[in-house]
Parts: C-alpha cells; structure tokens; sequence
C-alpha cells in the first residue's frame, strides 16, 4: 500500500473531517473557563470518507509545553466523539481533537464477516500481516519486537484458526490501538483556551461591608482597625471574601446628603463611589479610614483568619479628583466649559464624573487605570469587584484582565455588570472570573429553573461563572421588603445552593433590614450616604443559618460548583426542589426550599433515584444538614412538608447505592 | 469632543461588538447557497459598552468587486439585529454586518427625557449643534451646507422651542443616520460567503432512463438516436432534465448477468456502473450507444426541448479500464498479486475496482479526475450526478468543484451519497448543488414533519438542497411494493411538492413497476444488468399526474424552494398537511397527502389563516390544482377527505387578503 508522504498543500491526503468541536467560544476567540480539579469535557464529529473505521483523540496541553498529551475519545454513535482530561493545576491549557484511520480495525471488521461466512481469509490475513508490519516499523523496540512476529504468524499461520485466533487476540488489538498511523490522521484545525484559575474564581462566600460604620463609637468615622475587631466573626459565618466599597477620598463637590440628597449636612460621608478629592485618588486611602499601613495590616489580619479582602474599584470620579486637573482630556466637557457629569436623563449624578474612553489618549488612560490595579496588587488585593464594567469598553477589559493576569494569574475580578444578557456574557468572554447576576429579580418557581439552566447549560456555563446576591447597598429586592425574617432566609438558602458564588451586603441581610424608600427597590437611609451602626446580634438575625450553610458549602464537594444543577419534580410551585452531585456521585445534595415566605406548604417530592443510583425498593437515609434531622425516605416519592416559621429550606445529604466511574453530563 | 484617530492596535478603539452572526457556516470556513433571485437574510447580535444608541448595517458585495453596498438592519430587541439582501445575479457574493455608535440618536434620546421633565436644555442644543457641524465636516456639499445651516441653528435657536423642533425634525434624523461616523464603526473580522448558482440548483425536475432500453426493436440496443425519439414525451410530462447513468465502455471481467448474476449470458450487456473496457474508460462512449457525434447531437436535440442532460460520473473502473495498465499506482493490489476489487464483505463486487485516493500520486489521479469532467464538459454537459462521493475524499471534491466551477461557475453536481448525515451534510458544505436524501424511507406523518423540518431549517437549508427521489435503480422502496398506483401517486405528489428538486427513474416508477426481489427493496429483473421493454403507454400508468405535477411547480413560485415549508395541523395522522408560501404571500399553495394507499382518509384541516393573511370571517376560495375544483373554504376549520382510488392529494392555491412587504421567517 502506498503510503501518504509529507503535506501536499493543493492535493493533501487528508481523509479525516473533524466539526462541531465544543465546548468552542466564538470559533475559539475566547477561552473557557476551569479551576484545578475541574474535568474538561469535549465533543467533536470526526469522520472519514469511506468505510474505513475512524479513532479519535483528545489533545490537551499547558500553556508553555510544546507537546500535546493525547487521551482516546468515546464514540457516542453518528460519528460523533467524546473525551475529557482534568485540569490538573493553575495553568492556562490548550486542547484539540485529532482523528486517525484506523486501517487494522477496519481490516478486522471486514476479516470477521467473511470468517463469518465461511469465505477463505487466506489473503485477508497477508493484508493484515502487512499492516501489522508497517506498525512495526514505527514503534518502541518492545512493541515493535512482538508486531514483527505477529506479523510473520499472521503470513503465515499453521492453520486459519491459529490466524484468525492471533487477529481477534486482544493483546494485538492493544498494540495496534495504541500505534495508530500519524500519517493517516488530521488535527483540528484550532488550539482551544482553557482559562485556568484559582478555585475561589468557582467556589467563594462573600461579605460585603462599610468599614466605616464600623466604629465601636457611636457617631465616630469607622476604620480599618475597627475592621480587625469584625473579623473573628465573619469568620464564624464562614465567609471566605470580605469585600469593601471603594475605599478612597470621596470627593466634596456636589457631595451626596442622606438619602441621596443633593443637599448635603455638615457630617455626611458622601458616597464612597465619588472617587478622588485633594487627598488623592484611586491609588489613595480616604484619611477618616486610616493609612495605607493600616490597610495592608487589615489585608494580613484578615489572612489569619482565611479571609480574602476584595476591594471595590469603580473607574469613575469625584469632581475634585486630581485626574481632572493632570488630565483633562481624559473627560468630556460641556460647551459652557462645564465638566459632563454622570446622567441618566433626567436626573443628574453631578457628584460623579465619568471617564472618556473615547478619548485620544487611550494609551495614557488605559496604563493609569492598570496602575491602580497594580497598585493595589502591590498591598496585598488578589480579588477585585469591578463597578459598573458595562459602561467602559469591552476590549479594554479584555486587554486590561490579560496584561494583570500574565504577571499575576491568581487575580481574579468580579464583573458588576446589571444589564441585557449579552453584554454580560461579552464581560465574562472577555476574562471576569465571576459576574452578577439576575437572581435578584427572579421570584417564581420557573424563574428560577428557567434561569439556573440556562446558566447551567454549554456554551454559557464554560465562561460565566455566576456569583449570586440576594442584596447590595444598591438593591433591596421586593420579595425582602413584604415579609420578614422568613424571605431572608429562603434568599440565603437560595443564594448559597443554588451557585457555587455567593454573597451578601452585611450586616443589612443577616439582620433582615427591610425598609425601603417608598415605592423603590431601594433601602431607606442608605449607608451608601451615612454612617450607620449595627446591633449585630439584634434579635431575629440570621447569622446562625448563614454558618450553617457556608459550613455545609465547604463540607459538600457537590455544592463547589454551579451547572452541576438539576431540578426535580415536586407538586407545589411555590416548593422548588433540585439536587447537585458530584461527578462520581460520591456527593449528593437535594434541596428543597418553601419559596413561601408566610405558609407552610407541602408536597409530593419525585427523588430522581435512577440518575442518583438509589434503589427502588428499601429505604435510605435523608440527612437534613440544615436540622440534623435523619428521615427514612422510600423509592421515589417521598412527602415534604416546609414551615417557614420553622425551616424555610431541606438541605439533604443522601448516598449512592452505586459506584459511578465518570459521568460526562455533569459538564454539558 | 477628541476625535478616535487611526487604529491603535494595541490601545485600539473599538466600542462596538458583532456576535453570532448567522448564517456562517463553521466559522465562515463554507459558503451559504444561493440561485439568483433569493434572498440572504443575516442576523447579528451588535452592540456597544454604556448606554449610547447603535445602528448596525449589513454589508454585500459580489465577489471581485471592491467595495461593499451597506443596507441598514432591524432591531429585534435584545441587541440582536436582522437585515437582508437580494441576489441578484449568477455572482457569488460576500456579506458581513457592521456596527455603529449612533451618538445623535443617544443625545436625542436623553434630550427627550430632560425636555420632558422641564430640565433646562440650552446647554443640550449646543452639544447636538457640534454633533451635526462634525456630522456636515464628512458630508457630500448638499447634505453638508444643509446640516451647517441645522447645527448654526441648534446652537442659537430663536427659543427652545424653535430648537426642539429642530433636533426632533424627520429630515435632520435622516441626514444625520445615513451619515454616522465611520471612524466610530466596527466591522465584523469575517467576510462571509455566499455561492451563487444558476436556478436549476434550486429548482429542477429529474428524469432518469437507461438510452440501452429505447431501441423501437424488440432486443436490441438502445442508442442516443434512440432516445432522441423519447425527448418529446419527457418533455410533455414536464421534466427539465434528463439523466443518464455512465455511457462509457462497460468492462467484460467479471462482467454480471441478469440479477446481478455472476454468470453472464453472452447478451447480457452488463452494469453500466462497470466502468472502461479496451475500448475506453471515463472519456469514451459505449460503442453500442453511438458515437460521442451522436451523444453531443442528444445533448442539442434535448436542449430544443427545453431538457438538459445530465451525466452520472462513477469514480470507479471496470477491471477492463484504461487505467489498470496506465496507473496501476492508482489501484490496491492484493499480497497475491491480484488487484483489490470492491466487497462489502462477505459480499465482492469483482466487475469493479474502486481507485486508491490515497495514492502518492494524487496530483496525477486528481487531475485526471479533473479532466473527465471537463472533457464531458466540452461536449455540453453542464450537470453531473456524481456516483458515491462519500467513498473518495470530501478534500478532494472540495477541489475539484472549486477547479471546475472556476472556468463554468454553470456547472451544478448531485450528490448521490446515502449515507450518515454528517457526511451528506459534509459534501453538501463542499460544494455539491444538491444531494439525495432519506425522503426514500420516511413513512409516517411524524417523520415527514421531523425530517422536513431538520432540512428547512438553519444551518442545514443554508447550504443542503435536497432532491427527493421515490424510487431509483437502486431502490424500489418497502411502501411502493404493498399498494399498486395509489402508493406511486402518492409518492409523486409528495416528492414534487416536498421538494422543489425531485426526480424519478423512469419508466419503472411513472408505470408503477413494484416487482421486487424477494424480501428486499430492490427490482427484480433491475434495468442495471439487463435491456428492457418498456410499453410507456401501458394503462395504470400516472404519466399525467407528473405532467400536472410539473406543471403546476411552474406556475407557482412558492413551490420553487424548498426551506418554505411549513406544516399544518390535521386531525388524522393519516394526512399530511403543509404549505408553502412566497416571502410576500403572493403565491400560496396548500398540499394535503393522503399516506394511505388503500383507504379514504378524513379531517379536519387547521388553515393557518393568521400567517397567510386570509381573514377569519367569510369564505375563501381554494383552487385544487390538480382536479381543477374550486371549494369554498370558511375560516379556519375546514373538512377534508381524500379518497386514494380518486386523488391521494389535494394541492390547493389559496390567495392572500393581505399585501405583506417582506417576512424574514421564510429563509429561517
């Protein structure tokens, strides 16, 4: 048989197609996203023309080797393929697809329907021999040793059973296998991004608050000591981020009064997001909260107890940022010589500026902006909340995120982008670790299962990693303002099984604050524009469910991750019930939450025990985390009754009566 | 306002996104497919960071030429946008979208809200003046000295009001959004194409006969003459192309008798499918069929009625063929010396020896491949069904429909490969105008919606013409066997309006022949192996179904694509319902099949009278093309009944009450 010599460029001897790789972003401009232990699961079609039988390979690498490890791909049938290699530490990876002819299993499966009709095989098994041999030619010695001989048995057998005996012989088979002809394969055409980052970017608790309320007294400016004193406790919570609203000067020009006001009292604050005064910038420290001594002790203080500072960077300004003095072209002036403040027509931010991308000196103004990043990386920051990233240019963020990430990889940025879907998704392509979502404004049973599965389902779930609030300084949702203590509960229940990510804006959600501005989603006496004082272990407080859950998140490997989701049948809508399982199913979580804050309701619970390995007869153990309550459940259908007055929420623990080796779906 | 100026790669400002563009096929690697005529309906997801306004345009050009013409495209909400172009000549094209910061529609936007709410705009005219003044600086004169006049008088207004009116004028929108700003657009990376050929790709009528049966005297050898005799009839039925297995020397080696018999009688003329003897292979013409003077006078005889030949090219030889001795590197050869014949094990096919693709000498085989299409070429003919492309590499066709296509783009290919779908579907990508299809085995009301579907749909109707086929030489399908006529008609009425490409081969199918080899979907006596009589005028016969059939697809435009489709419901799984629809609803046709061939069938027919446009009070006429009748139809609900024994089908015209402009759905 001839062979294919070299690459022909105008007549190549490619036989092998491969489409339909996934998961691909964007025709593999943009990468997926894993952390280590994560599994990468790919797809491809791959065929051959004729009736030759084909092989498929996953390729994968780090970043930086020069060779591909190949593993073999599972065919799914219709020529389609699957395969998936683990993400083993914090390296960026490339993947592709390769496919082979596969001349030996062809000849065997031609060879065992003539052996089957009785037709002589006496020249099938020379064609063989010399596929065999040519294999030989191009192995390790070991296996090249034993091919030769099997290839010189095959010429010649004693007797056809001897031949068709060694041809069916597993061993052959293996060798063969394992040797497949290079030159009869073809490589995916592209090299697909993995972006590979540290597991907080997967699995984080976050506590957002105001250092400055936190003075032990009453009416004095809070700091970042005071914050030491508050950090034992959110530690017993089980929180792993503490995240802080910008931490600057704030600006005096048009500074905001309580409540948003335009007037503004003697002792007010203003916003933390009126960045810049003559005090400083970005890269300064407002005076009233300490020094930047006394926040890198803060940063190592909260180390102690495991607990990650995230700062709040919102690339905007406070008329009296000294930006505007050293860079005026870097903002959009009004005819009159007046500076164009922040507007959402009409109401007027004058307190705000906003920055001008558009601006000519993009070079100058991008370098800055990654300075203030590099500034703060240099104090100790490895995780940023990103304020408003929708309004700035979308490739500036993907150069921005790229130039921090090639010195520091472990950075990870949070994207607070609540806008239209696409725009988010476009912030999650372009390299944010994490995003807000929607959750907040989602309330029905459907809602929810509409929404988890969407961002549960390929391609969105292999770059948007979701990072659930049920509240911020600037949202305080409808479903929290009509009922007490109990919707508080469903939300952080919610929150914390629903996404691997979440967090919430203390101490305003664990003591259940509810008050609005009239008529608003919004809270009345903002501590956005005042200093405010906390009764922390007022009565009704919820802190003891949030440790609860975090202790539960960071014992369940299950609850790790997001698009591992699944929603289960239940007979009530206002009962919502889904399960997370690990991919081995070594770990399996069922919640069930009342999404009734005010009755108790009940329901018909279906356990997905065939996906789950349970068995159909006999009991098993439902283990209530959230009570430390056993039920015995039976089969399928088993009876759930939820008072909220009582436990808004089931989080069970059930076991699998079976051991699964790998379950792709979990991925897809 | 600092102007964008230049591109800057590194610190580029780009601010608008192009997403999802569709069609584009595996990242624009093919093209779509095209008839002059047709519509190219693009969507694309644009959009820009903050809150400003964006426009977005489509882009065409014909390939060769060096600018693009720019129609603007719809918002669909959501950032997502939908345009169209139209095709009007035989030229391949390229599309792209492009994307706008629409900074005069944004400040009409907010100028709207703040005059609304009483907020002083002084300021406002004069930012919208340095708009329009910028706007007039890249303007043609008339525009230009029009748009000076606009911005002196927005920046000095005789009142607000005067300025209001101004900024809100229809003529000022219109000037300014056919002038945006260039240096604010984005254009998506990828120039899309689109494969345009001559209408016949989309719309064309098969019939397929073997000429060696035609000779007016009983047992002898049909020639071209002879078919020339058989042009008028074909004609009459209403076909526009008429197809010819291979017409070259059939090899004697091996050579089957009747049956596909390995026993030869000394008459039997063999499969012409064997292809080359030592009179000649691929270029030459059996000598009992005539000579190539007598084949090219067919070709011109046919063409005076309105019939194009089309030749069947079998890349396969007879073990006879030229080429064995010319190129014995283009075959296999056995260890034993023998050549390698084709098997599909245990079965052998000794009378013919597939070529070896993966030859070294692939420039020569290639090319030589080349040159027998071109040489067929030259003798007229401008179509080809191509025997089993599926067996010789998709790179390879890729090559060559490019090579041939490039000196008579006229050139159109069928591919007949019955295989799995990816690789039908790959074939189709490389280039072949039409493929065959699973029509042939699609029995129930569900498959015919599902697969119909599945083929009208995008990407798939992008770039796969289907060519219905009920019956071929190689296939008398099971539901033809079981019922006489009645299962024929059906059949034909199903293909033709299915479809808009169909064929048949004749005479077997349009004289209901449904003999078949015992236990399997093939003729017995098969015209392959042997010279037939046929009494074309026999009773029983549905000569004039096909004629009505063929006619009635020429005078209704709709009928001439196949992606309209659209299903009805019926409440009787019996019937099949659907219609097909011109994009401005000026040609309506309604198609009921009755799938039973033995009974009348009953029910009730759901008119989708909202999408055509036919008003839900008072009768309607609906004109069944095929009897003739003209039933008075009344809203939505109307009763159907078809008796098979009278007419299996009803193909109904129905006429609009309603102009529509345009409806994007039709090409989606």
């Amino acid at each position: 048989m001839p062979k294919i010599t070299g690459v022909n460029k105008t007549f190549p001897g490619t036989r092998i197609i491969i489409e339909k790789v996934t998961p691909e972003i964007d025709c593999g401009k943009f990468p997926i996203k894993r952390v280590a232990g994560e599994n990468v699961v790919v797809r491809a079609d791959v065929f051959a023309n004729g009736h030759d039988e084909v092989a498929a390979t996953l390729l994968y690498r780090k970043r930086g080797e020069a060779k591909w490890r190949e593993v073999p791909m599972q065919s799914l049938g219709n020529d389609a393929w699957i395969g998936s290699f683990l993400i083993g530490d914090e390296n960026d990876h490339l993947y592709s697809v390769r496919g082979y002819v596969d001349e030996f299993s062809s000849w065997l499966h031609d060879l065992k329907k003539k052996a089957d009709a009785g037709v002589d095989i006496a020249v099938d098994l020379k064609i063989g021999s010399a596929l065999v041999s040519e294999t030989a030619g191009r192995c390790k010695k070991g296996v090249s040793e034993k091919l030769k001989k099997w290839a010189r048995k095959l010429a010649s057998p004693k007797n056809i059973k001897e031949g068709l005996a060694l041809a069916f012989s597993r061993e052959l088979a293996e060798a063969m296998g394992s040797n497949l002809d290079q030159e009869k394969s073809e490589t995916y055409a592209k090299e697909l991004m993995v972006s590979v980052e540290r597991g907080r970017a997967l699995f984080s608790s976050w506590y957002e608050l105001f250092p400055r309320s936190w003075s032990p007294k009453p009416g004095k400016h809070g700091t970042f000591k005071d914050c030491e004193r508050v950090l034992p406790e959110i530690a017993r919570m089980g929180f792993d981020v503490l995240y802080l609203p910008p931490i600057h000067p704030i600006g005096t020009s048009f500074r905001k009064g309580k409540n948003n006001s335009v007037k503004c009292g003697p002792g007010d604050p203003g916003s933390p997001w009126a960045i810049g005064s003559k005090e400083g910038g970005h890269k300064a420290v407002n005076p009233q909260l300490g020094t930047l001594k006394d926040f890198r002790a803060l940063v190592g203080k909260a180390k102690e107890y495991k607990l990650e500072i995230a700062l709040d960077i919102a690339l905007q300004c406070s008329p009296d940022h000294p930006y505007l003095k050293e860079h005026p072209d870097w903002f959009r002036w009004r005819p009159d010589g007046s500076i164009q403040y922040a507007e959402n027509p009409p109401k007027k931010y004058e307190d705000i500026v906003p920055l001008n991308f558009d601006t000519a000196d993009r070079e100058g103004l991008w370098e800055e902006m990654k300075s203030v990043f590099a500034f703060w990386i240099e104090q100790g920051v490895r995780i940023f909340r990103v304020d408003n990233p929708h309004t700035k240019p979308f490739v500036f963020w993907d150069w921005l995120i790229a130039e921090i990430k090639k010195d520091h990889p472990d950075v990870l940025f949070l994207s607070e982008a609540f806008t239209r879907p696409k725009v988010m998704y476009r912030l999650a392509k372009g390299g944010f670790s994490q995003s807000y979502t929607y959750f907040t404004w989602r309330n029905s049973k459907q809602e929810f299962q509409d929404y988890l599965t969407e961002l549960s389902k390929a391609p969105i779930a292999e770059f948007f990693r979701p990072n659930f609030w049920p509240n911020t300084p600037d949202i305080l949702a409808g479903h929290l303002q009509y009922a007490g203590r109990e919707a508080f509960a469903i939300r952080a229940v919610m929150a914390a099984t629903l996404s691997s990510n979440y967090g919430i804006y203390g101490p305003a959600f664990e003591l259940c604050v509810n008050t609005p501005i009239k008529g608003r989603e919004e809270y009345l006496d903002s501590e956005k524009y005042e200093i405010k004082r906390w009764d922390w272990d007022s009565p009704g407080n919820i802190k003891d469910l949030l440790a609860s859950l975090n202790a539960i998140r960071k014992e369940n490997p299950c609850l790790r991750m997001t698009r591992n989701i699944r929603f289960c049948n239940i007979d009530n809508d206002q009962l919502l019930a889904y399960y997370k399982a690990t991919g081995d199913y070594s770990n399996i979580i069922i919640v069930v939450v009342n999404l009734d804050p005010a009755h108790v309701q009940s329901g018909w619970l279906q356990v997905p025990i065939w996906e789950l390995g349970i068995e159909k007869e006999g009991s098993y153990v439902a283990h209530d985390l959230l009570t430390g309550q056993k039920h015995a459940w039976q089969g399928e259908r088993n009876y759930i009754e939820l008072d909220p007055q009582k436990s808004c929420a089931h989080v069970i623990r059930v076991n699998s009566q079976l051991r699964h080796e790998q379950d792709f779906d979990y991925f897809l």
